[in-house]
């Protein structure tokens, strides 16, 4: 396979695009040339400096610090669409609260004709069934877009997905994740949205809450969230792809926001009924020391590579984790 | 995703080719349309009766017994070239000794210009490099061609591709089977290239042993087969790939012919360095329940499907099982 560099932008430099921009700066295939946070953007087309980037982010507030690339605006959103043709690829690494926020986010990109890829880490069933109606609009504008292609959905979806093919009918997909986190503050979108699942909590009630409240929350928990029967977009993924009903297919698992070690390997464990009728469990566990970063920013770049292959071959739509097998980026 | 009938013919009705002809008759969006074996071939364009075949094949020794639409030949396979314009992809569960003898067969296929989809489940280096080789000949003549595509290679190649996405850098991938049949008879061109494998065996030598002698050498290993370091195409094709050099991809296992319980469960360890160089090990285990023949011809139709959109969308040449996400055949 020959190499090539692809451009990608990141949209959003919260905890995961802060990651994606560190892992970018490892790739030889790919080149970092656009990012937005809340305040500003970063754009050069002939590459950013990764380092420089983040040291704007993490050190000055926002990537609109970047030296000699770096602008401030209330919508860079906006301001990345009007450079997209510069950018081959983006990876959505927004926080999606409400659900319509990223779909809609796709909707302006498909609206002034963006023809690349774009690839989510969307978690949720609804804002996932949103993207998967976007369908129509973006095969005829030409986008290539996958969703969920980060770790739940995403590696485990797939996984799931290889898995199923040993058997006849699949009985249960069950996930379950650990996850370790030393300091909440860098993935607070994302802790926001595990809070968003627990019982009594939902979507609205914990945009609405402060960082204060959130904290005493985690308190109240030891910092430990326990999430059960998750609305978690592996469902809908599974069965978009015509593997299991929705309803066969269950989320949890337990993040700890106060340490770095995981709580639980994050496994899945597909059970099926072979040709012959016999009953059967395969399991996909991850390595204990690969942080939420590696587990979802190595498979949205795989799968943004694997989108680029699909675009360039006039295949366009909208495509899930476990439609496609991610490939790899060196 | 619409249903539509893919029309399958199986070169070979030993072991694995009866087992697909099994499976196939369990789903509705394929249909045998052609079988081949030494002495004949069933065909009929409008779907052969799976039972009528199997039955003629292990009561009476041949497809060609099948009722209404075998035929005896010595040379069914051109037979079934003859009539390919009437089968949308081809699984080859032909025994592969030579080395060369199945890529001399897709040559065959492609000289008759034959653009339909083809799979295999080869297992050696050696056959997986000369397919690799025909990937001009097959894209010139428009055929969707897959290989390594059963379990390993296959779905234990894919499942380390997929587990290669967390990391940075892969250090090695393991593959360990373990394998339980309880008659050897019914997977003869398998053990025998299992044998092959063994100290002291190769493939020529293999091929000049009788049945008896074959016997002999399990009794003198109380049926069990110890493999290490095996010539896999798991390396090839995760090199292919470009995840990691072959030499870093080990493949060994423990078969034993006189037990249909796996002695060990078969898995595959994938071990890498994560962007912030964490080192940490991934695991694909499956069920013990599952068979050999679940495991090998789950992912063939798996992967013919996705040869078939792949085919359907002008998608054509060689594309290996770490390439692609199989999909689920209903």
């Amino acid at each position: 396979m020959q190499a090539e560099i692809i451009r990608v932008g990141i949209l959003g430099a919260g905890g995961l695009g802060q990651a994606a921009a560190q892992i970018l700066a490892q790739k030889q295939e790919m080149q970092l040339v656009a990012i937005a946070d809340r305040s500003g953007f970063a754009f050069d087309a002939e590459g950013l400096d990764a380092t420089a980037v983040l040291q704007a982010s993490m050190t000055q507030g926002s990537v609109g610090y970047t030296p000699g690339a770096g602008t401030f605006t209330s919508d860079a959103i906006r301001a990345l669409i009007e450079r997209s043709h510069d950018v081959d690829a983006f990876f959505i690494a927004l926080p999606n609260l409400p659900n319509d926020f990223i779909p809609g986010v796709i909707h302006n990109f498909a609206q002034a004709e963006y023809d690349g890829v774009m690839v989510d880490a969307l978690k949720r069933t609804g804002a996932v069934e949103l993207v998967f109606k976007l369908d129509p609009l973006l095969s005829a504008v030409g986008m290539t877009y996958i969703t969920g292609a980060g770790a739940t959905p995403g590696l485990l979806t797939a996984a799931a997905a290889l898995a199923a093919q040993s058997f006849q009918e699949i009985l249960k997909v069950e996930i379950y994740f650990g996850v370790g986190i030393s300091n909440w503050d860098a993935y607070r979108a994302t802790i926001r949205e595990d809070i968003a699942h627990l019982d009594g909590f939902d979507v609205e009630r914990v945009s609405e809450m402060t960082d204060e409240e959130i904290e005493v929350e985690l308190d109240r928990r030891n910092g430990i969230l326990e999430l059960v029967n998750m609305e978690h977009a592996d469902d809908v993924i599974l069965e978009h792809a015509g593997i299991v009903d929705r309803k066969q297919v269950t989320v949890g698992g337990i993040v700890d926001t106060r340490s770095p070690k995981k709580p639980v390997s994050t496994n899945v464990k597909v059970t099926g009924k072979t040709f012959e009728g016999k009953m059967s469990t395969h399991v996909f566990t991850l390595g204990d020391e690969t942080s939420m970063a590696a587990n979802v920013c190595g498979p949205v770049f795989g799968y943004m590579k694997t989108g680029i292959w699909l675009n360039r071959r006039s295949i366009h739509g909208v495509f899930s984790s476990a439609d496609l097998m991610p490939r790899f980026v060196q």
